[in-house]
């Protein structure tokens, strides 16, 4: 491990100034200087040591995409001028000819890919490098615990370089850098059931969610609107809950999307949100489904169609959590969330099966809400994984849940803190920060004055603004994981997935990897953080992301003349 | 011409149940049936008449255009099952093997092309047609006074269908329609100064605006940030005032526009703001431009970087003149803008050179706004055209304007009823009703709370339900030209353009075709609107459109079952 006092130590020693417009997030301990380093025709990435004989594939893989970004980003610095600026410093710039990378005090044959570094438990994840690129020209040098780290280190060294025509260059060498993320959950959420994303734009997403190095891919795979999750055991659900038989996501789409997310560093956490949210189980298990597509819609469910699953058959508890075990079996990460929002009581009240059952099981509501969960956390949990909840879960209707569940705090930011107090890890996914949706109108029918129930649209700055321990005790702090931004599709496809998503999903990234201390020891803020977020923006169009332009290009060429007061 | 007693007649005629919700925007009359109808394999549109001998270039390419859409939509009607849904009335379907195409009682041999149309003066364009498509496999027939309006015309035809496997079929057999605009402008305002947008974008919108009938391309080309028109006369302009050597538009592109916009029905107004919002020309000119980038810029202009035209200067005004000039000279159409709004006073008055102009002159700052602006629109009037202006010119300033300036107002629906009060023809294009922005936060630097100014998100409901006539009397009735939706660049680029834009601009798009009565006589609704424009969303995405959702996918295949009160 990179000692952690040796860390502590390099943060006071590399207090420098502020360099590296580049790089999002910004690393936790950073040194520039003013040199130029341009890389020579024939740079190199070295494997070190151990890494000679025994690199895994994913890591082999992550170094032929660095060099391929290297030669294709074609990104000139955002300077009035361009990289037309930078001729003098160019012309007397040094080559540097290779990376070299390497694992600290590892002889192992068997070293873990970056895959199987992304889907350990979360607090076994070592994601710390350490970075030096020299200005004189001898190699650059990438270091880290795990393979994971180095994929860290390899976004990072990606993000430094420019180009002016054929050369590739940098204007702040010397760099050093020692780097670790202040929170191991940084997520980004995807809703593809109200409307449906083919797999190459979930698959162009997590690219995106790599660059700003991202851990978590939160897909919340299925909805009332539609089930687009083929589940073998289960074929009728997908057949007769999809859009449309090619709007689905097979087996094998599964698996490639969660080997595409995990050898880019990210973990994929399912959802399969219970027992609300389940209407499109209706079309092939009418059965097990209450108040399925009741009117008005408004009185069953917080969007149409209605449709919550019995919560008191027995039966339904047993067909999910089979449907939750045949899930399970596709997935190596350490979480599955059982979700449990927006559970409607209506719903049940005007169900005659359900409250039947209620009286046979001599339970109230509750109660049986209580058994549910437990039953659908059973094969999580004896799957040795971690069962994650929305906040109502544990909040509300005395559900008792196991200690170690994971609970995402979504209809505010003040829910934290109660939701700490009684002991549970949580995920900030707070809709007055992070929801990406909001702002974009009403969507329901025959509603003129109708807007979005979270107004206004989350900016960059407000999401960059959030606290992870406001309201948290020092003594709680270990309880917050991090958080993510989400996306609910309602309005959303994949004609807007990337320029919803982009850049502003960056900023909870930065948040929750530096958390709210730049390098130089001051606080973080919007006003730093602007120039840096332009340079990612630019890059990801480069990388073939449509994020959107945060300010007028007059205003990304010339830091801060277009603040408030400049 | 088509009679107008005639066309009222079969208003009341035709007044039959509402069909066709494939069809953006509706015919002012329409009459379907419930027949299914097939396009034969060796379905062909065929020029009658005059035309058989004499079509124009841009009709035949646009008969190719309607070929290939009928042929590559690919699109399932939008019900519960798709395609399938309508195998029945498919196998019992006639087959369709021609679309006839007549201009009516003209044997010219020199007919006019849909362009030379599209750019008379507005009064003079006749966008009437009438569509016949009967239900017995006999041929369709299209006719028209107007090549524009037979350009109308198969754009409606091309939205009548749908596809099944390879079949190409319509469940609505016999149609019927009689149809002609409410009003002549029907337009979209891009700026493309803020943020760059290469031709092949705006050559994709043109095309987008032509499926709704658009007939007015609003090009504010140019603004404080960057000057990216190039003009021969003034190279220096666009050599140091665009963003880069390759974001700029040559007059070749110009004319590429310009000529690709014309064969669509589309008139280019072009618009160079003036004396306001010229800080771009400080750069080649800075003898030119009051307060350039003067600080702190909210002082001195509504956004960075100030900058004005120093309009008290005799040199200035022969450059201007000289500058519109040149540029009207690649420009066909009856428009040309000169802008005018928000002229900020205290950039003349920090202005030393300002001040002692209107000394020299004994002018007041009006005085000399409005010598200004009578010599900007003298090149306009005197190459024939129409001086258009933005509502501050009308309203404020005391600036004479001739009689037949047209007004565009902007800042709030409530004041078109002062400017048409002065006699003025107005555009609708208030930013309450039309901006496509709205919504999207603030993007001021340094500036956590900051929110877009003309918050909240303009829905596309909100668009719909706007009423041209509002607190207009009836002899007023005739000044009102029509609106247009606007798009303002500050956060948008390619990346986003089409998700900002489509499908909301299709709203104004049939609120001034369609006017506020549909084909039954009742008042148009959005309640009755959301099917029709969920079709042509999902008919633009086929055809290369990103336009996004405006409800889950789910809500679009159930009509009204995600009404509000459903």
């Amino acid at each position: 491990m990179v000692p952690n006092a040796l860390f502590v130590a390099c943060v006071a020693l590399l207090a420098a100034p502020l360099g590296v417009h580049s790089l999002w997030p910004i690393p936790r301990t950073l040194s520039t200087g003013s040199e130029g380093l341009k890389l020579a025709h024939g740079f190199a990435i070295q494997f070190q040591g151990s890494l000679s004989h025994h690199a895994p594939a994913d890591l082999k893989a992550a170094v032929s995409r660095t060099l391929y970004q290297l030669k294709h980003d074609g990104l000139e610095r955002l300077v009035v001028g361009r990289a037309g600026a930078d001729t003098d410093k160019i012309a007397k710039a040094r080559q540097l000819n290779a990376l070299k990378v390497e694992l600290v005090a590892s002889a192992s044959n068997n070293i873990l890919g970056i895959t199987q570094n992304a889907n350990l438990p979360i607090g076994m994840r070592d994601e710390a490098y350490t970075l030096h690129v020299p200005a004189d020209g001898s190699p650059s040098v990438l270091s880290a615990n795990s393979t994971l780290g180095l994929f860290r280190g390899l976004t990072t060294f990606s993000q430094l370089w420019y180009t002016s025509g054929s050369t590739i260059y940098t204007v702040e060498a010397p760099i050093t850098i020692w780097d670790k993320p202040a929170y191991p959950y940084r997520g980004l959420m995807l809703d593809t059931a109200r409307n449906f994303f083919p797999k190459a734009d979930i698959l162009r997403t997590l690219d995106a969610m790599s660059y700003v190095k991202a851990s978590t891919f939160h897909w919340h795979i299925v909805d009332s609107q539609s089930f687009p999750l083929v589940i073998p055991e289960f074929p009728e659900l997908s057949a007769k809950g999809a859009y449309a038989p090619d709007q689905v996501y097979t087996p094998a789409d599964v698996q490639e999307i969660v080997a595409y997310a995990g050898a880019r560093g990210i973990d994929v956490m399912m959802e399969i949100d219970t027992p609300g949210h389940t209407s499109a189980i209706s079309a092939s298990y009418p059965e097990y489904v209450a108040c399925p597509d009741a009117r008005p819609w408004a009185s069953f469910a917080n969007e149409p169609p209605a449709g919550q699953l019995r919560l008191a058959s027995p039966s339904v508890l047993t067909f999910v959590q089979q449907l939750i075990t045949s899930v399970l079996k596709e997935l190596p990460g350490p979480y599955f969330s059982t979700g449990g929002d927006e559970v409607n009581l209506n719903c049940y009240k005007m169900d005659n099966i359900t409250q039947t059952q209620l009286v046979q099981h001599n339970q109230t509501f509750e109660q049986a809400l209580d058994t549910f969960v437990q039953a659908t956390h059973k094969p999580i949990l004896g799957a040795g994984k971690v069962p994650v909840v929305w906040e109502e879960m544990a909040l509300n209707n005395n559900v008792t849940l196991s200690n170690d569940t994971l609970v995402m705090v979504w209809i505010s930011s003040a829910n934290a803190k109660a939701v700490v107090d009684q002991g549970f890890q949580i995920v900030h996914a707070p809709s007055d920060y992070f929801y990406l949706d909001c702002g974009a109108g009403g969507w329901v029918g025959d509603f003129v004055a109708g807007n979005s129930w979270c107004d206004p649209f989350k900016t960059w700055q407000k999401a960059y603004s959030f606290d992870p321990l406001a309201n948290i005790t020092s003594d709680q702090a270990h309880l917050v994981l991090g958080g993510e931004q989400l996306l609910w599709t309602e309005q959303s496809s994949p004609s807007n997935m990337d320029s919803i998503i982009w850049p502003r999903a960056a900023a909870s990234a930065e948040v929750f990897w530096t958390g709210n201390t730049l390098p130089s020891g001051n606080a973080t803020s919007t006003s730093e953080a602007l120039s840096r977020l332009h340079d990612l923006r630019y890059r990801l169009v480069q990388r073939g992301i449509r994020a959107i332009p945060l300010q007028p290009h007059w205003c990304a060429l010339r830091p801060h003349a277009c603040d408030l007061t400049a």
